[in-house]
């Protein structure tokens, strides 16, 4: 439930349409209602200015469609994440509205185009091709919250030049999202052009040493650059979240 | 070397107080001035629009007071970090402008009070009395770097209703500063209840399995909320640096 | 073989209704069975006042149902963890008796219907949907063993209001067992609110640096409430155990 | 602040000996106290059923002695820990109530000697003698909470004999708290003797493949018996709190 | 190649029956032969009294009887451990004098059964029964190198009277082979009751902090009896290649 | 208490030289004795066929005096480990008949010099001089429990032809201790070279990546011979204890 | 894009027979292409000798081909690895041109045999059979970079006799190339033995404490001979690579 | 004893200056002397090309100069390494030919200058300030052992501008050794701006997730330029001498 909504819903109380009651029971419903499986935080997008996000791993199709059905009648965008395509496509059978972001493994519902919101534009940088999946999940979500976004892809440190090709991109960014395995190490080169935030994304690619991602994880953590936080090993989406909130500060 | 003392060079060759040969030759040995044990990177003030700050640990006294005279010169702001009293005391002696802040373990030297340039305030909290130095690494610096800057200390998980007396603090602030060690769950239940960028800093206090912060840092990353960025342990100027950041954008 | 049964035997010696040495074979019998992969402790329920309980990972549905036959002579009840909905049918089909609880993975079969022997009631807490399968292992363990039982699900600490809403269960329980993944903070902020032992259960639910488990359990054991004790990742029917133990002191 | 305390003041509101404003003010005071470096939890004693203890390492003993003189105007014991001999003599000097228990490394402060209100007793064991700091931790901490306690030291499992000499003892107890280091196997054996719960502590003593006691610690939450849960490496006083708790259920 | 093989050849040398120029070839051929995907080391026999042994893993049913087969010429006994069922199948149909161990993953080939040359007998002790294909591995192991072997299965330390009842096994034996996962305590305590070396065996079996068999190691490594040593985890073949080395001292 | 002194004690009460009552009171005191700070075992010289070693590390120079001198009364042979050569000084100052071997930091007594009981000889080898402290607990261990030691220091794989030339002690020895940090590849080189068991223990020397031994240790543990087994790091004790049990087989 | 045809093309400029203008646009084209899922590093092999390798995981068929096509066109050599036998066929069907090595996962393409430029041999060595692959690629890849490779299988340090067989072949290597899992002892033992560069390669062969290779990664990396640098566990394809850098110097 | 001393012996017999059995002995004491805590190996400046390095740390000032002397009379060089300043002055009390290298920690004495033997150039770079005792050792290791040698100090990848202005010293090395702490990205940029070996060093500099120089480790192996080989944490000494081994390829 939106800003809007509650408005609205406070407004028709305020001129009669609606008795105080009615209201009442409403917004009790709308606080945190339980479907068994879940308690949905209805309330979430008043507090924290977005809706609660469906975290698809583990969860059936049945359970994913059976959300964004309850969540659809408040809110006016829905995003699903790690949704593997066969499941999206089972989504879609009983919820069509909802859009399949392949790259980005991503379901997204909403009522209308999102209004841009966010301030600046937001920049996503991937180190490689293997990156790519979780740098689009941060790219659909920060597009889905409401942000100008920008992408570059396959910029890693083995061959920095190509970084530099996009030095006006990086220079006009208000945040910058950089998604990185391996080494981890695009995020320190790419906070030292700029004076923005920069979010790093360590990625669970590589083999031996990479250790899961652990390695670029604790890489970004000890960047010699200061402006980088970093949030968990191929979380996208959490990158994309911050960055947008960042970006309306 | 700030934006204004840049265009205060220029406007005098502009302007025939200078030559321009006179000019070039300052701003290259401005670039990236070789003292020997250091290269000191000067434009880095015009190119992320804070100067580099010294990290204390490992140099000597000697080192510290004579990096900051060199930057004293071309810079209107210089921080060190990480030094300890004693230290500190000697650096005085040679430095004496500097200010030193016992609980962040901080040096600062001004030139003339920094003007606030953040756009709106930044709240720094410590979940319990040991992780005070690090709360206050982050305080100093983002005040040093021109932000209004608040700060609630001992509000750890165990007695969260001592949290809840702050909800005013929490809904005001631009961005959030969260520092805690043992199970590092306080910037998680405080990003709960804002719609602002969180910044978590692990620290390295507790025993057994706190593992020297890394339980606290892997918990934080682990976040069920999806607001919340995080810096390396013990890092409070790191989370300082980029709440100032974010607070620019 | 619990007490009663033994009573019941030494009273039928004890009135000629049956010879010394019959009793004697029974009991020697009864001590320790071999059954060729496995060595039943018939005296289990004596010495510790529950019978020894089967973990079904990693044994046939032969091998269970096999175990079950022969306790189902001495106990009166009979509990087998970890069984997949396919060895559970197939179990069944051999020892129709037993009753499958889908969501808690287990096999339970009573003689007749427990009596409540647990003094006060034992309350199961559940962070998030997905640690349901480890909550309900608890719940199901803690209930077979003779205790009042309840349970609240989905009240994680992004959204700590959701607690909130029942510090009428949490205040009347006698002992708590909280189940939580990712950063493992509910247990320190639930105990905070009650002045009772809480029993912590990290789960495996998670990824990157959830590190299976690992950081929810470091997390639990440098909880800073002191009144928490925590048993290994995914455990829910240790927690269930200990907290029945707890419940007759 | 106790329940006693609290009735009292009440009551003098009710006789009219206090104005209500007065005891307002005095309650409000109460509830949680500034005192520069820390927060002073007053209600926990309400809220939890005992006082917030002081953890007291880090601290220095200006800090120990000033916190335990202000909770002594509200509370009937106040323990501190991890106090070294050279700091609990500096805060003896200024606060001389306070009696030192050498192998503890604990201040105890009662108004009164502590009625006995846990039910059954508490049995503490030692695996070994290196291991008696931490259980004597436990035993101190349980008596001042007003337990009954016995122990047994240098049990360990390599002379496995030593401990079936106390049968008796470990019988008789309601519950058992369990210290061991290097291979912390002695929780399991303990646990399999009996029908009680057992609170493990592992604890750092060792050296290799001890990994400063996380091998104890894994040991025991891998315990083969299922009334076992575990506190942190060297947790002693966590393990004396929690069985306080369970002794009270 | 064993002694007894080698000395017939000289025979036949010093008596005529070949020429020096043959045997020599025989020789050379014989020390260490290549067939492409391995160097068959045949000395070995000879240099450390039992031939080499071939690891199945990894390998295809075609190589394992190739191998074979060529050892086969040489050798009086032949092993082969971690070979899964399927693959012994495939491997008897081209080799079929060799028998399979199931439970033990192993296939044996003797050309007559082995003599015995142990001096004492092996004692081999399995904690649970998940433990038994390593402890059978250990078991045919050290029979197939001609030691006299016993065996006590599932006697774990939550029920350590089982193990007691079996005194006289654990006295009488020369060495022992334990056998041991989840907490891996059952090692300390068998020692604890003997004067004879143990061989402590860590298994992979538990879950969570079992970490894959480390914990177990870890625990034995730190064990508080004197008379331990350790293999890798699961390397039941290990523990009876050693025992079997230790029986001939 | 070592067999011999049982069977006077026994031939005493035979002959009627000691009543039957004093004898059992003896004994009975023999088994256990408390001294406050431990309990010495007196019956596993009986049981174990050798006396409890006094682990020197964490207890006072009074502690070890008083525990060996209670022994000397009922042990031919005491050994004391780890105790540093302040300490030793100190022991010896009150327990004269001690003596102190400086490089194994072990402090010993004896009644009359030991018997040699076992079979063949054992052989100590160290990898690098740093190794020597390690080694030499193992010699003066071994020795001291009545076995002739050879030794070879100094003989790393990076120069392996210095190895070769001992071949002989290599192959005289019964059992092989062969002590090494760093890459910890010396025990797999020279149990390839012999027929005997090879105990192997890592130590701590080196940095970085070895990890205060855990590599030696894990790469000991991971040897390609199969007549390895392993001790704790550092435990050069636990390497001459096994030894002598094994010289004794 | 290699120096000839760089040269070829600057000629044709030179020469007239193409305009500076079509040059121009063919070098930028040349510098970085874009095709969707990657940028084509075409500057490379001018700035680092040897063009871009195609890492086959997680790459499809199709992604492969295409890449090779594109680089065909500009290169006269193409490596991909990490190609499994399935998806190199499909590969084979759109670019036929390429060759399979099965034992080294890789395809390998040459517009014409290449020519030798290293200066003088490289020798790899596996330890055993199970490393086969990680050697071969090693092999195949200094082999396509131009230089001549010789090779030694299984010759473990178990056996280190062995190797000595081999004296020549070690003596006239200019570098060295050691692959080897478990211990991963056998790059001492080889450095210790020549005067040149030996590059370790660690695998993931071996199972417990061989933690997937990090075993033998960190016994490599102390290796007690000085002459020995390391790269990732598993990556022959690297060790292969900087082999031939060295053979150029 | 290097190639020439060997040569001049020998040529003293052909000439009869010297009887064959003189010679044969001298050269007997010169391949392996054994000084009671050593074994030096005289033939490894024969067999290596280089005389054994001494590694200073844990060897007292006595034992250094005593190796010293023995050495200095067949070497032509020595390097001990690890030697603090104290213990450097008392060795140069009694080794007074000795030179001591404070930043990097080195002892170094030289018959003569060393001559140039090495092909082309090594370039040593180190990240920060902090990272240059590692960097001076391989420094001061390469020139000892005959090689050109250039530094570049303090280019970190925070301002990687810095290292552009040394692009001709980057492209005319031969090898080159880039050290670096924290995350340990300055191999992989240096590596893909040069067609040379990179040997790279990871120092254990940086706090909280930099683990001991572990997280720079990983990050190096885990490359994406393909010319990187590593040696251990803080090795500067070995980077130095396979840097030396690669420059006389």
């Amino acid at each position: 439930m939106n800003k809007d909504l509650l408005l609205k819903l406070l407004q028709e109380v305020a001129t009669g349409r609606q008795t105080a009651q009615d209201a009442a029971q409403q917004l009790q419903h709308l606080a945190c209602e339980d479907i068994g499986y879940a308690h949905i935080d209805h309330h979430r997008s008043l507090r924290k200015g977005f809706p609660e996000v469906i975290f698809g791993e583990g969860k059936s199709a049945e359970q994913i469609a059976g959300i964004m059905e309850r969540m659809s009648s408040q809110e006016t965008v829905i995003l699903a994440t790690r949704v593997d395509p066969m499941k999206a496509q089972k989504v879609r059978t009983r919820f069509p509205m909802a859009q399949y972001h392949l790259e980005a493994r991503m379901l997204v519902w909403m009522e209308a185009p999102t209004p841009t919101v966010g301030k600046g534009s937001i920049l996503v940088i991937a180190a490689g091709t293997s990156d790519i999946p979780v740098a689009m999940e941060a790219y659909i979500t920060a597009q889905s919250m409401g942000n100008r976004v920008e992408k570059i892809i396959d910029v890693g440190v083995a061959g920095i030049h190509r970084l530099f090709r996009h030095r006006d991109l990086l220079e006009n960014a208000s945040v910058l999202v950089v998604v990185a395995g391996m080494e981890g190490a695009l995020p320190s080169v790419v906070a030292g052009m700029v004076s923005r935030p920069v979010i790093a994304v360590p990625t669970s690619i590589g083999y031996g040493t990479s250790l899961g991602g652990l390695t670029a994880l604790f890489a970004m953590l000890n960047s010699c650059s200061s402006n980088v936080a970093v949030v968990n090993i191929d979380n996208g989406f959490g990158a994309g979240y911050v960055a947008s909130m960042i970006n309306r500060v």
